[in-house]
């Protein structure tokens, strides 16, 4: 399996996160990928990818937000602000909103949650975040069999215009665009995370070439909260392309598998060429942000039972923060999938 | 003028709010109302409203909203946070958004801003706020000329159905519906608070028995960003019954009462019998979130024009936040008015 990483997602290393009404150490920190680095080590050495330009980005996010996110930083800090640049306000109704030319009201407009700051390096680290995503796809429509896009920050959080959820390019959406231009009729991608990727499903909801499968924690209960519900089915063409299965607390693996298969199912009847699984391990049992009992033996049968679509495959790596075992977890699924 | 006041407005005095990337010392704290109770103390000994009942609340904001209020510290603390309840996630659409059970899920879709933190004691001080509110506009429906609601948190920012900007009950919007259920045929409010009333806007939209003017800071530049803007004119019945007048930054004293002019001529042709002020002076030049050149001299000038309509008058405090002349800057506007 090719392993891609760029050096440059670690310069993402916000202060802190908003969390239970404090400012608290990140979750999602650049020790996370380190931590990833070493436990894949045995796949191969990790290549750096090249750099594919910002019009690769605007495939599946709007240029103003692109543009926000390059230009974020330095508005803020002109305006003397003491901290990373994290938003309170965000509109009450975005679709008739205007977007104001302070950066704080900015700040606000392209951001759906608020506990995720931008620094001055985190465009930097989200672009090579995107680059290692759009290399590992390029690997494949070239003739990979597989690859594993070591991203941090993660992506399936990020929406058409908005960041949050420690996410701020969309990394799994441009691989699938990026198979998508590449020639594959058909794209699905099958987000794992414990975290409904209410970014991607928010990218592809109108269109019927890429299909989305999300199984996480019930957001009637778990971040992202408002989205991820199982009535959300896609809209105009896209109906149909988007299936959503939220889990309850204390979900067994048994049970989770047979949301799974009811994915496997919508993937394999959708014909796909290529498929790009969202891969969180923050499913894990012991991870602090999960309530699954997912043990560390069912990671390495998801990977097994993921390998069995025998399609081109790229891994993007998403969430996970039982630091001690994030390294092997991710290694359980992915020497699952390779056999 | 009568005064009213409840001490138990007090008990609101969270840790922080999120400012600039940190959470700082509250703008918004208790000593603000015991420096306006100090300087006001010459129009006469301040009255305890009665209890107007949680009945009098839902005349204006849904009832989820106000039982979330009551019941969001309990949850929270439940579920073991460090912090005073702050919410991260917002809807990315409210319109379609699920209410989550979750407090965390349900803290954001009441909340339409992040900065202002929900305590043990929030939901008794909005309501002695609330209270002091209903108390001054039952004073003047009774015959008093006028009356001033020395209410803190502030109101004017919470919506129908979300809280945000300091406020967690719109007090201005009680006090106008409480003077229409007194059998005012049609109400105005006047707005001079340095922000935008977005929640008053937003509870009296549909409306055509409740006028509301607002002279603010240009949302363009200043919270609260998405509303304020002078195309915001009402909707349905409400159409032509809301006016907004951004002011763009340095704006000085003659330009902001051509705006008061404005306001007052829509007033007049509106034939209120009653006038609500939502009082912030956040307008002073000297107010850390001010940008408008506002001396205190002006501001007695201010109230000596409100004093113009000859209309039962309601005060109902807002923002400001230069401390050490707040006091003297409500003084210096009801004493213009008183004469």
């Amino acid at each position: 399996m090719r392993v891609f990483f760029d050096p440059a997602q670690r310069l993402h290393a916000p202060v802190a996160e908003l969390y239970g009404g404090q400012l608290i150490d990140p979750f999602e920190s650049p020790q996370r990928a380190d931590r990833i680095l070493d436990a894949v080590s045995h796949l191969g050495t990790a290549s750096e990818p090249r750099d594919f330009g910002r019009e690769a980005l605007t495939r599946v996010h709007a240029p103003d937000f692109v543009a926000f996110l390059e230009e974020c930083w330095e508005a803020w800090a002109a305006e003397g602000f003491a901290g990373d640049a994290m938003t309170a306000a965000m509109p009450p109704d975005r679709r008739e909103a205007h977007c104001p030319s302070h950066i704080e009201g900015r700040l606000g407009y392209f951001a759906f949650s608020g506990e995720s700051a931008i620094t001055s390096t985190t465009f930097k680290a989200a672009r090579a975040s995107a680059n290692t995503a759009l290399a590992a796809a390029e690997a494949v429509a070239q003739g990979a069999k597989s690859a594993f896009a070591l991203c941090r920050p993660p992506g399936h959080h990020c929406m058409h215009a908005q960041f949050g959820g420690y996410c701020y390019l969309n990394n799994a959406a441009l691989a699938a665009q990026a198979m998508r231009d590449s020639g594959a009729a058909q794209v699905a991608i099958l987000d794992i995370d414990f975290h409904h990727g209410n970014g991607t499903q928010d990218i592809f909801y109108d269109r019927a070439d890429v299909l989305f499968c999300s199984i996480h924690g019930d957001p009637d209960r778990a971040y992202p909260f408002y989205l991820g519900y199982s009535e959300e089915v896609g809209r105009g063409a896209g109906h149909g392309f988007n299936h959503n299965f939220p889990l309850p607390e204390a979900t067994a693996f048994a049970a989770w598998l047979e949301a799974f298969e009811a994915a496997a199912g919508h993937i394999s009847r959708f014909g796909a060429e290529a498929l790009v699984v969202s891969l969180g391990v923050d499913i894990y049992e012991s991870d602090p942000q999960s309530f699954f009992r997912i043990s560390a033996p069912n990671l390495f049968e998801i990977g097994r039972r993921i390998a069995q679509f025998s399609m081109p495959t790229v891994f993007v790596m998403e969430g996970g923060y039982a630091n001690d075992e994030l390294g092997a977890n991710v290694a359980r699924v992915l020497t699952g999938f390779t056999g």
